[in-house]
């Protein structure tokens, strides 16, 4: 949708208003590269909303619900690598957005949050919809900045504009707000629909270098002593986006003879680069005592955020050895507390010179990884006969549970599917059961503050970015949290596939002491909600399948990748088998052989 | 629902652990009146929700989506006029709880926030769920704390629940947040299902006598003076919710001679006080220049917030005289930025001081009502002459429309109704068409940050805590934001009726300039959503009717105030019609006069 909105090419300077001062700000965050933007209704926005409306190519997602539209402008934010633009009116509007930038600063993903406020004389004397909105998102955001009115000028608007992308793309990335107190007129001074093309008489905006973070010589030397040292070593790699890093790992990791245990989440588990040196089911070998049998490292080089996998973080909590974690920014990535090293750098950055270290440097290239790679090829082995087992013992029944459907979907998604996660059990079931394999799929989940608010609208919003398919995989309680963000699918739309894995509940906490406190449990831990979905899709105009077999489940995920709108597909399971079916695939052993 | 978890009555001291904690926490909030508690499922709030369960008398409310949640418990506290306690786990769950906190700030309804955290080892160093709580609401809360751990000792969380009781019900009242830091473990340490009684032997709760705010004698001879001189005087009274308001102010403005102009927020206009000088339709009268006429005032006493009717804001910024506005506490109620006077009382002790100043003091017990009532009888002859107009102007077509609802919801509900109002279009056409009647009606709306979210939810928590019947009006986007809130009303089979107004959009953009830009409008103002509601009262096992005529409205609101369960009423209207009508609504006079 592209509304006609100009500035007319006459001698007269246009009116110095809110929309001229919109006008420049938009224009200026186009040119810097901005091509979404999330906008929801409101009067007081009126002048940012136009301006972007107006802007050449630029992507305008109207969505009602703020709090969705905030997890949809992350989504995009997401998949594409770019902070979006989020525009909402004054009030309560600007606070629905607070979940998603608690996200976006977590995880630190750019978002670019504009939020209309009223003038000063409207402020703080019980004017409606006026709210205290300066700093409305505390510690939360990088940059805060309260716009000045029309007359700070033409060069401040365009500045303004970098600045903001500056702050949102910069290490590490994360939302700003800006907050716009905009005086009537709200409509532009030249009504009816006039042609423009870009936002005129704009000064060139200024280009933003952002910088490298190259590690430090004497942290490379220390790193590559502790690892010429080591008689065995691990690599671990957590959520992490960074392109490339899959390659430089792998062959960092080939060149020292070093197992690497992937989240998914690291991109590192799936894809084109070297497989050889891959684990994805460290889960399942810690919790039956089979990792330290293979992996009893000297050394320990972790990459990312720490994987959600719980037996992990205490199997790293309770080792010896020195732990190294490469991470270029706060906030803090060591919940093991143990690290003996950080190293403040960008993560391909630090593998690429470790590799560029070990081919020039005479004393460093005489590491040889054979020594350690016969360790390596049976933890590799172990994980490969780990996940044979788990798949073969989840195939033995017919029975509809959580885990098969990470098994099932990690044969059936073509190259270029975006997968993204819930918070809760789906994004551990994905952890714990997708096996190492060649399929390029990218793995997206909300893992900076782990809500499980947002989903929805947040793979859809990545579904907006994404040239591909997306599956999202939720639970029905994070399903149920954001049925609002359907709607976009409805207006927009959008292709996607939804899988709701339904126990009717609060699945995880069934896995907690909290099970056991009786008649509460239900009611305050698991709060089953009773809801039959089919209603939500009829809502929203969705297609929408319930499943009984796992033929059904294949042969209808296939079809839905193809669909040309929004399909749900639920599969129903059950909360207390579910934790015993967990426990049995810990237990076992491949019956098989 | 109430779970049985006790402290055992043997000589062993109990453990000082969370749970400990949150016993004498929930314990002496119990003490202090608390009589609500709205839980969202989490882990590490397990010791509040287990404790708040335990307490006999607590209502316990379980629901999921903590934003609706959190509506749910400002609902509580409108229509209770007591601070609910409001329970979630650590990271974005509490930011969902945002926008319900901001308008409970600006509207001043007491609200206990109660937010679990983790302990200072996993904060800030990648730990899952765990986001900066520390003064998550920035300056929205009276006052914040960060609880100590249990060795804090048990006077000190005793204090911390009564210092928290005590800063919600002050003046102004409003929300405050507790933010506790939970180790584990979690659960109680006798676990199994153990009797207990009161929160055991925490000592009696400090009992709280909230300051009256009595206004300055000065005050009250400076005002009796401007009141004697006034030849003619105009009392307003916004949105106020004080017990003995409208006795108070309709006795005085009877002893003075002055008309009421009264919002129904501020619950003046219906009652059983007396009526005689109570005006309603001040809009119509204001915008067919009728009000001047018969009230063009000496001197304006105003009570409450600013009623939102925009033609009386600009009515009162072009007069000339003395303003006096009550009101006890910030925020500020002076949008027209003109009060001549700020009286800093409590409304009810303002009206009773200057009663007792008329009967008392020789010289100001000389001051006559009569010379003011003829103005009076005639302001209120032409408000009932516009009401009956405005009525018959409606019945005469058998149009279906959103002003006619109101109209026709004034002569259906019984005494000891609360009807909640959304904002927009809703609580305008409430404020503008609703007449002066006897019905004891109670009207709520979230009139402190004006936003269409969580409405929902508002009205199903008013619903929890009101001994009678509960009718929503909402336009179709402020039913949309929130209807995650009904399944608060599913689960725990609340009974209400909500009449939901659809004219496929935001209704409100239509009376504004945004209205003629075009293409653009449609997407980003009016942003039609195409939903059929019928679809979310199956989701919801709630009743759906679709109304087709008044006669069907009439009767389908009256069997749906007898009803067991939830009631959705949908009437469908159209948003272009709807401007017509209000303009043709006030252009016009009484057809039949």
């Amino acid at each position: 949708m592209k509304t006609s909105l100009s500035i007319e090419n006459h001698a007269a300077a246009p009116p110095r208003d809110a929309s001229w001062e919109a006008r420049i700000f938009a224009g200026e965050l186009a040119a810097l590269g901005v091509q979404h933007v999330c906008i929801c209704p409101g009067a007081r926005s009126t002048p940012l909303a136009l301006a972007f409306a107006a802007e050449p190519g630029m992507r305008v997602w109207s969505l009602v619900d703020e709090r969705s539209a905030a997890f949809f402008a992350l989504g995009i934010a997401r998949a594409s690598g770019r902070p979006p633009a989020l525009v909402c009116t004054s009030g309560t509007a600007a606070a629905n957005f607070f979940p998603a930038v608690i996200e976006a600063s977590c995880a630190r993903v750019p978002l670019l949050v504009l939020t209309a406020d009223r003038p000063p004389e409207l402020r703080d004397c019980g004017a409606p919809q006026s709210i205290d909105q300066i700093k409305l998102y505390g510690s939360h955001v990088r940059w805060f900045a309260e716009a000045g009115m029309p007359d700070a000028g033409e060069p401040y608007f365009g500045a303004l504009a970098g600045r903001a992308v500056a702050a949102a793309t910069g290490t590490p990335a994360g939302p700003v707000h800006v907050n716009f107190p905009f005086r009537e007129p709200l409509m532009p001074a030249s009504s009816g629909e006039i042609t423009v093309g870009r936002t005129a008489a704009a000064a060139p905006a200024t280009r933003i270098y952002p910088a490298r973070f190259a590690p430090a010589a004497e942290a490379l030397d220390a790193l590559c002593a502790a690892l010429a040292q080591a008689r065995r070593g691990l690599i671990v790699c957590g959520p992490l986006d960074e392109p490339g890093f899959a390659e430089a790992v792998t062959a960092l990791a080939v060149r020292l003879g070093l197992p690497v245990l992937a989240d998914p989440l690291s991109q590192v588990r799936c894809g084109a680069h070297d497989l050889t040196p891959v684990v994805a089911h460290y889960e399942a070998l810690l919790r039956r005592n089979a990792l330290g049998e293979h992996a009893q490292p000297d050394v320990v080089l972790r990459f990312g955020a720490m994987p959600r996998c719980k037996p992990l973080l205490q199997f790293l909590q309770q080792l010896d050895c020195p732990q190294w974690v490469v991470d270029a920014a706060l906030p803090w990535s060591d919940p093991t507390l143990r690290a003996a090293a950080i190293v403040r750098a960008d993560a391909v950055a630090v593998c690429q010179a470790l590799l560029a270290r070990l081919e020039s440097a005479p004393h460093w290239s005489a590491i040889d990884a054979c020594p350690r790679s016969a360790a390596v090829a049976a933890l590799v082995d172990a994980d490969r006969h780990a996940g044979d087992g788990l798949r073969a013992r989840l195939r033995a029944s017919r029975e509809l549970n959580e885990p098969r459907v990470f098994v099932e979907l990690a044969g059936l998604l073509p190259d270029g599917t975006l997968l993204y996660a819930g918070n809760s059990m789906p994004v551990r079931d994905l952890e714990a059961f997708w096996p190492v394999n060649r399929r390029h799929v990218r793995f997206l989940c909300n893992h900076g503050a782990n809500g499980i608010d947002g989903f929805v609208s947040s793979g859809l919003g990545a579904a907006a970015a994404h040239d591909g398919p997306v599956v999202m995989v939720t639970g029905d309680l994070g399903f149920y949290h954001d049925l609002n963000g359907l709607l976009a699918a409805h207006r927009h739309r959008l292709r996607a596939t939804v899988i709701v894995l339904d126990n009717g509940g609060g699945g995880i906490f069934s896995f907690l002491p909290q099970a056991g406190c009786g008649a509460a449990f239900e009611e305050l831990f698991a709060t089953p909600h009773g809801l039959d979905f089919r209603h939500a899709a009829d809502l929203y105009g969705a297609a929408f399948h319930r499943i009984a077999s796992w033929e059904q489940f294949t042969d209808t995920v296939a079809a839905a990748l193809g669909a040309e709108r929004l399909t749900i597909i639920e599969v129903p399971c059950e909360r207390e088998r579910n934790v015993e079916l967990h426990r049995e695939l810990w237990k076992a052993e491949d019956p098989h052989r």
